[in-house]
């Protein structure tokens, strides 16, 4: 541990020795230099030119002035960011994996009736494709409906483990820096298939922890509810049937809005009766654990109703397993989960953090749901970045429950059941970023292993950086399996190739010293950068045959730890939360 | 390598039981049941079923009719298919790290203006958004030109190696099995920065045949050539400016229409004097290599044009770098090439293979340019699949080329010159796919290890399958970092259990027997699936107590070359064609 500590802190004066000298950085320059916060925090400004066309070109190109931006609420990943969020995709993926989920990739668009009729209200966030001749299609709004959607084309599979990390696509009020976007990934999981009953929502909320705890994400708490428990209610509490769902909906903004509102949308917005509205206020707020479980099964107005009966038993298994897990104490048994989705049959659930709600709440450690501003909505600019917007928070980092219908609704055969998780990684990562920046980790882009390069002899005409010398080397190392890199310069000095190899922090240098010791024998050398005066590299460093180079070099990279890799290990997993200290069920 | 043979066909003869089993192999299948043939060969049929309203859901999901079907020209890929294809990425992936690249991931959309008038012809093959208010967007084209928007949006970065897998969009006549897809994958490597001449171009050059060979893809040639020897080609026989673009794409189509054809689109529908037209043909039939390079530069009409000049002596040091890198071999020097793309400006190249050629000229070994069916357009349906239409072939697996003015049309800053190569994933996986139908290799697309199971006790009230203490053991697994499942039912029959682990080909159960060892120690059995009489699993293993399971079981996975990886090394590298095997050149 204490070698991480070494290795972390001579990183880190590296990285900020390298920051005091961003002047000499222009060589052969992996991404890394463009501070990570534009690209994370600072929504990419515009920028206008009148674009040039270029003389050797006479056609239409670049004629018109353009904006130079992302679409809105869409970003570009690059350098550190990338980096990291693909160690998050790494670590979700090998879990996944390790449950025995395989992998499925579907198109970005589908047919625009696949889509149809199956998100509620939030059907009108659908980016639909221009109508150019052929078929009408959408972009994916989720990854779980085309997974229904494959289910019911490929009749052989009656049950599957599959998971798929890719984009989705909603045009709702982004707010980038929060990591709420128009273009965001999501990583489900899910278990397709005719099982007893809980045993895949019990190990989809296994997983779940798994992920998180591995993650080192800080404070969350599952969220948990059941459709059948929530529509009970509702009937109990005498909601018509044709406003279940609408009034479903109003009940899941209760994390973001006080009851008082809530009530107002029910019954203002949506014609329900006060009376029915106080009813249900009276339950909706209720959160605990099994506690709460036990009192709802002792509540004969409740109990007494055949749907509410069968979400408690539902409920009262799934506790048992998830006691087997070892994930209980995530739990938050929560009556104003309702989640939007029209498709959910069964259990539902979504993980929250601190920075889930607004930051006007997130002060409370329990993450509350009650007594928020209103979020003022921009009502000149819809498409306005709401990341200042004290009253938008990240909002939940995953989230999903079980869908027994859906399948069923494309296809003739007999229904598949099916329960799974969404992780939002975009938000996740933002989290992630935050703790990153406040302990200021070095970081770093490039995995390169070995940089090649050359001690140049001779002056003016017979100048020579023995480029072809460096080529064959760089070649020798790419077949070796190592990564290499050299200055793609005929003849450059010593001490630029030095930097170049600093900037990208490579930790081993390939050097030819032909005066000294000809060309059949070169130099390895570990490149501790603190060791090197700025422009005054040192001059020694491990004589090695150039046959035996692939074979020496790999030598030295075994006993090195990788420092991307390593830097990662620092990043993601350094005290891991364990799920005791970071219990937040109330 | 007798041990691979043995291994391959032992699992060969796995999958052969397994075929004619399939009516036992229903419990938690993964999707390997589906023939990876179906996936990939026939494009899915359509389905046609009215879908059902679930009673607990009365909104307005699903109440039309549904064609279940993917969008024309796109496909789901899973199973074996999405096993092989992961894989081909992996060591896509793992050569552009190899020569530096870092990572860059930007949006599958971008405003329409940024992609306008950066592909010529083909612009109209362009995805739009429907406009639904706000910014009109495109889906991208290819990954080039969101590049090279990303590099002028910032200005921080003047020079950069990135790689990018990801889909492109393109409302072509698609022919799904031969990986001609309307959504497709491409796998891009670029080099952006100033640096000496053709040090970066042959870089990507060897890189390509690098990456090719280790996915030993068979015989291809990489066809070269150059934009200012075409462009000034062009202006030496006469063409006008404003037709060298035009008469440039006629020209790519020599790879696909006999010269004849060729000429006839020049002269008829874009109206080049015939006289021109036959002085182009003297020489964009031409293709060989250095000795082609020689036979220019002594052609005193050519090498006295100041733009041929330059792209001869352009070529001139690429074949000496190409000496250099060893890659030579594989190219052929060809002055029919073109490529339509408006945004190159140098060194240009397309690698083809046998395959790339339609059909009808394939059996040709080396890959002839003339003398074609013409294509049958159907008139009736520019959307239909073309896949059964002989005179298409697969086309091309890679291209790329120089464009050295793309980053300065959208930015003010000095230009930032670029060279890069994009290989077609689609396409390269249908020629492996299809020598591994050919090969019957035995396929595997779970990742599990280890199957929980246990023998049951008791029976009726009383039968006992020791659920709870599977779950367990599947959880200390899990915790252990190994890849595990379990039956989720309460009490299966032992039978059941071991066919599930036999289905997905899982390497290793761990058994509960609780009357002969009691609940503290389990057996571990190496699932040597042939050694297992149909319905009559055997009984030993090795017996180890539940405290050191994870250890014990780490153990024998490191003697174990995982399945998953094993087949894959079989898959993709048994008798890599050494270059010298393939060379195609002429």
């Amino acid at each position: 541990m204490s070698i991480t500590r070494l290795f972390a802190q001579r990183l880190l004066s590296v990285r900020l020795q390298s920051l005091t000298a961003t002047s000499h950085r222009s060589v052969v320059r992996p991404v890394t230099p463009i501070s990570p916060l534009v690209l994370h925090i600072q929504p990419q400004s515009k920028i206008r030119y009148s674009s040039k066309t270029p003389k050797d070109d006479p056609d239409e190109m670049g004629k018109q002035q353009i904006t130079l931006k992302n679409v809105k609420g869409s970003r570009d990943w690059a350098g550190v960011d990338i980096a990291v969020r693909d160690k998050i995709f790494e670590k979700i993926t090998t879990t996944f994996k390790k449950h025995g989920a395989v992998s499925l990739d579907t198109p970005v668009f589908e047919l625009k009736e696949v889509l149809a009729g199956k998100y509620g209200e939030d059907s009108k966030l659908i980016y639909d494709l221009a109508d150019q001749g052929g078929e009408i299609s959408s972009l994916r709004y989720d990854l779980t409906v085309p997974f229904a959607r494959w289910l019911a084309m490929n009749a052989g599979v009656n049950s599957i483990k599959r998971y798929h990390l890719a984009k989705v696509y909603r045009r709702d009020q982004p707010a980038v820096t929060k990591g709420r976007m128009r273009e965001f990934y999501q990583c489900d999981f899910d278990i397709a298939g005719t099982y007893d009953p809980m045993l895949p929502d019990s190990e989809v909320l296994a997983l779940t922890v798994e992920i998180l705890d591995s993650l080192n994400i800080g404070e969350y708490t599952i969220k948990l509810n059941h459709r059948q428990i929530l529509d009970g209610l509702f009937e109990v509490c005498g909601v018509p049937q044709d406003k279940i769902r609408p009034i479903s909906s109003a009940v899941d903004k209760l994390d973001k809005s006080p009851w008082e509102e809530v009530r107002k949308e029910m019954t203002e917005q949506k014609g329900l009766d006060p009376e029915i509205a106080d009813k249900i206020g009276q339950f909706v707020l209720k959160k605990g654990g099994r506690d709460l479980l036990e009192e709802l099964e002792k509540t004969e107005s409740l109990a007494s109703n055949e749907t509410i009966k069968k979400g408690l038993a539902d409920l009262r298994l799934l506790f048992d397993y998830l006691d087997i897990y070892d994930v209980t104490k995530k739990i938050s048994f929560d009556l104003s989960l309702a989640r939007g989705l029209d498709y959910y049959t069964g259990v539902i659930y979504e993980v929250v953090t601190e920075l889930s709600a607004p930051p006007a709440v997130s002060q409370n450690p329990t993450i509350a749901t009650k007594g928020k501003k209103k979020a003022k909505i921009n009502k000149d600019d819809p498409d306005a970045d709401r990341s200042d917007d004290d009253t938008v928070g990240v909002g939940s980092i995953a989230a999903g429950g079980r869908y027994d219908d859906l399948v069923g609704m494309f296809s003739g055969k007999a229904k598949i059941p099916c329960v799974g998780i969404s992780f939002g990684v975009d938000r996740i990562y933002s989290i992630i970023r935050k703790r990153l920046e406040d302990s200021q980790q070095p970081l770093r882009s490039s995995e390169v292993d070995v940089y090649v390069m050359a001690m140049p002899e001779g002056s003016g005409e017979n100048k020579n950086g023995f480029l072809k010398e460096r080529m064959a080397l760089a070649n020798q190392l790419w077949k070796g399996g190592i990564k290499a890199e050299f200055l793609a310069k005929a003849c450059p000095k010593m001490q630029v190739q030095f930097k170049a190899a600093e900037n990208a922090d490579v930790p081993f240098a390939v050097i030819i010293f032909n005066e000294q010791l000809g060309l059949d024998t070169v130099r390895i050398k570990k490149l501790g950068l603190r060791d090197l005066p700025e422009g005054h590299p040192e001059k020694e460093g491990i004589a090695v045959p150039v046959k035996d180079l692939v074979e020496e070099v790999k030598k030295r990279l075994e006993s090195t730890t990788g420092i991307e890799q390593y830097i990662s290990r620092v990043k993601l997993e350094e005290n891991v939360v364990t799920g005791a200290e970071s219990s937040t069920s109330t």
